[in-house]
């Protein structure tokens, strides 16, 4: 029993790859997905507080760093599932809540469990700090989503993916949602679908080029 | 000596890689190959039995999921050379037969001997269950050669694997040929290549719904 | 709907990889897995056969080959899970054949349902075929974990992976778990683990062979 | 130029891996690093609050969520460099604070500059949170070290890592320090190192279970 | 110390990867491309000598395959801190050029000493066999860029690479370069860019073949 | 046709594997291979001009960059076969021969065949350049060979293969080949092999440093 047990754990959501079974030209481990989370929920809680609404860092702190803990248990496995029942869904939640708290009970020293059940509860409540874990969630999927599509993956998956997490993140009322949708948003699409690559024309560019020289006269 | 020593090599044709040396999206071990030419097969006698055909399912089994065994020896080198010339093909494959038959004579019990040398024996005769092999072996090349195409990779090879796959296909005469061709090759055909991927129309989609909304108001 | 959307699906299950989460020097997809257990099937049950008894190999082809497709859904997460309680493992076995039946209903034309629901049931019943597929599922944990072991991956999921196949193994009343434990076991324990590798030495003889011969003299 | 752009190249650190050039049985990319030092560091500013410290957890958050940003510029080169001679280290910290500066004023808008600007620079200062960084950054040496060596990994990078990673740890005056090495280092240790796997002897016990029982009897 | 020490760290190449960080649908390590740059400059070299220029052999072949050698310290990363400065090359050279000095003077044996230093110097002199070096170092950046553009890469990288290869290249006063300018590159952008793949009508051309069999008749 | 093809095709041994199908802890391609015996061959060469010995670079560099090009045809499976039989050696050599010549019939402009012909032919003839490509392909057979065993990778191939590579390398009469056994290998050997990892000495070693500080005190 000990804390290292809660620390040699977290490596394993390195080898834990998001959305399993799909066909993706780059695979995310749930830690690196985390982490990004983490980050972007920084930027929007920035955002949220330069409009004069409190953050609590602390908590946001614990909810995002910890929000898909619950994976070691049993995998990337949400997503598909949701779409085929809420019953099923809801199955799946008490399974991984179940093996999160054992793992709690069983591994963390008492001095501690109170504070790891609450680091590693669900999240998404509806304070400030929920939402913008929730928005912050939504949009790697649109990142990761956005990438794959980009580079001609036509699984359905990413296409449903980049439209819910979309339509969710516009959903939720918060300051960031708005910065997002009108500043981030609009560059991510302009950026990548837009420029569409010409090798023919800069090759024929630097073959004038090498053309217009005269060689060693 | 023993049949432990083929159980144990069986983990080796996870390791051969189909089509070594071409730029692929995605790799498919002869393992994975093997077990999907299995399931296929599966289907494929159950549309055959359907028809009245009657089918040796311990011949189909054996010769299924044998079907590769060689590769171990010399990997999955026959496509290329194939093209090269008939001689050398010919080179090839006595290659492999020589290897399989020591491989069998050295560590395969007395008793056993002759059920291995039958087992992994070239199963393409010119039984039903012989064609059916062809014909599943055939089905995962235009699998696979159809989702590299689609991803959009242009090595020559996989135009060429897709093609004489098909042709292969089309040429023998089975029931479930006519299936695969009415029934499964057009709803893959239609499935992936006709919904080309409009990203930013999908943003846009998704932005008017989140303008809709009136934040915070 | 067509049975394409279901040889298609089959390409998911190279992607999904067993004991996810956990450190492994090699990976094993579900489907190279689920081919390997047809392969010990297919001796398995001839072992039988020359005990006398009778295999419905059509049977066995059916319930070997599709016996993890439900993964698909829901990953190889039913190990640890397994482990954490009997409550929390019928759930998981709940929503995988949940999902398994909703995409027959979904995908599979009218006529070949029935077949579908059939091949893709748990097939690890009291029949002879039931029981060979359950000791084959397990021989391939035991060469798995095994391989680990071997290799030095002291993770303890590793080591009661092994202990507990071997010991369901060895529970199972057949001629065939007979041989297996008398024949193959031993072979595969003795091979590997008897021989340590002893650099230096092998070094030595070579230096010294090296050594008596008169360069260039 | 947007906050995009920062967004987007967060990616890049999922694709830098630690420790480039030398052998490993388990890569880590800077991402998931980073995310477990948010973990860790969480924790451990968790025992210093228990101890009466006060935490600012904002500042907290930031250091350590975007501590190895450079890295997208230069890599996971600064150990190497450093067994080099100071005058190199120094050189490279150069070049990645410079990266940094540059890629803020081109990409981030002028009202986030300052804040992007406070959240990159380095954060391993003399704070209580700065030295909660610190330690939590050997932490994940430590970890990543013993893990290696654990497998049989011989490189002396890691050996040295791994010394020195406990080293600079122990240096720390602050009671998470004195929590880790009482309380966290022994049980890594204890767990991990003193217990031998043993395969013959775990075989040898299943294969008695198997002789005990009466076979079909 | 000894020759052991630089043949063993060659290994480390092996796993240093070009372009860290970048999204690329394929990764290449330094030694691979080192020796694809030996085998253009073997080529280039030849078409000088066919225009009556003298080449010093050993000199190019020391020159081409050591010519990234120093990157096992510093990893990849000239191409994107060239971008940001000139004053930010400059230092990751002396960083790169030091520690390469200091690996010969610790590990290579006294007697040696002159020959590895001049052997892991900077190549790109202006001498015929520096040029050489320069044009192959350049074509492996056209080769690699191209394959990713044509893949469908959108990273800004690899059109910045290729463009800016592509000019270097025919600035350089050779005879191969014209050979490259006026035979290598047109084959290659005619070959890859115009051959669109149409799987649609590969399809049909099969589907009509299959149809005009006159099956089981 | 054009030398296009053939500078194309160098990619394809980027994605050859040595020895497919063996468990490695670490994988080699061609590529890296061919670049590791070019350098190997570089330091041998010099040896021997310090002995007196007049070598032909040029000759020396065509033959040992191009060394296992024919291995784009067939793989890496020369060795394992060589272990079944000499005839079927020799079979596998005619193959890969024609292949090769085949390749520079159809892709290599006429004035350029005979210089493609001679420099892909094998190259490991009596001459000292023949020897010393002998002795630089068999000396990466021992480093990759060593590593493995080093790891602890018990496939018996890696055993043979280490003890053939090294008789053979011995038996070649070179002043290099006493330079390789007198201080190379002894290097190789010592380093590695004498230096146990006492992960729990070096834990108490720093435990005792962290200690001996008087924490805030």
């Amino acid at each position: 029993m000990g804390i290292h047990y809660y620390f040699r754990s977290l490596n394993d959501l390195e080898r834990i790859i998001r959305c399993p079974g799909k066909f993706k030209f780059e695979q995310h481990s749930v830690a690196a997905h985390s982490w990004k989370v983490v980050q972007y929920a920084k930027t929007l809680a920035d955002i949220e507080e330069r409009n004069g609404v409190a953050i609590d860092w602390k908590k946001l702190y614990e909810i995002t760093s910890s929000h898909d803990y619950g994976e070691i248990f049993i995998g990337d496995i949400k997503t598909p599932v949701k779409h085929a029942s809420p019953e099923l869904r809801l199955l799946i939640q008490q399974v991984e809540e179940g093996m999160v708290y054992q793992f709690v009970e069983e591994h963390i020293p008492e001095a501690f469990k109170d504070t790891f059940h609450r680091q590693l509860r669900e999240g998404k409540d509806n304070t400030v700090e929920g939402l913008i874990l929730e928005v912050a969630d939504k949009m790697d999927q649109v990142y990761e989503a956005f990438a794959e599509l980009q580079r001609g993956n036509s699984e359905k998956e990413f296409i449903v993916m980049y439209r819910n997490a979309l339509t969710k993140i516009s959903s939720i009322p918060l300051y960031c949602v708005d910065y997002f949708m009108n500043d981030i948003l609009p560059d991510m699409v302009n950026d990548e679908v837009l420029s569409p690559i010409d090798i023919k024309k800069i090759t024929e560019e630097a073959l004038a080029i090498g053309k217009s020289r005269s060689l060693k006269s």
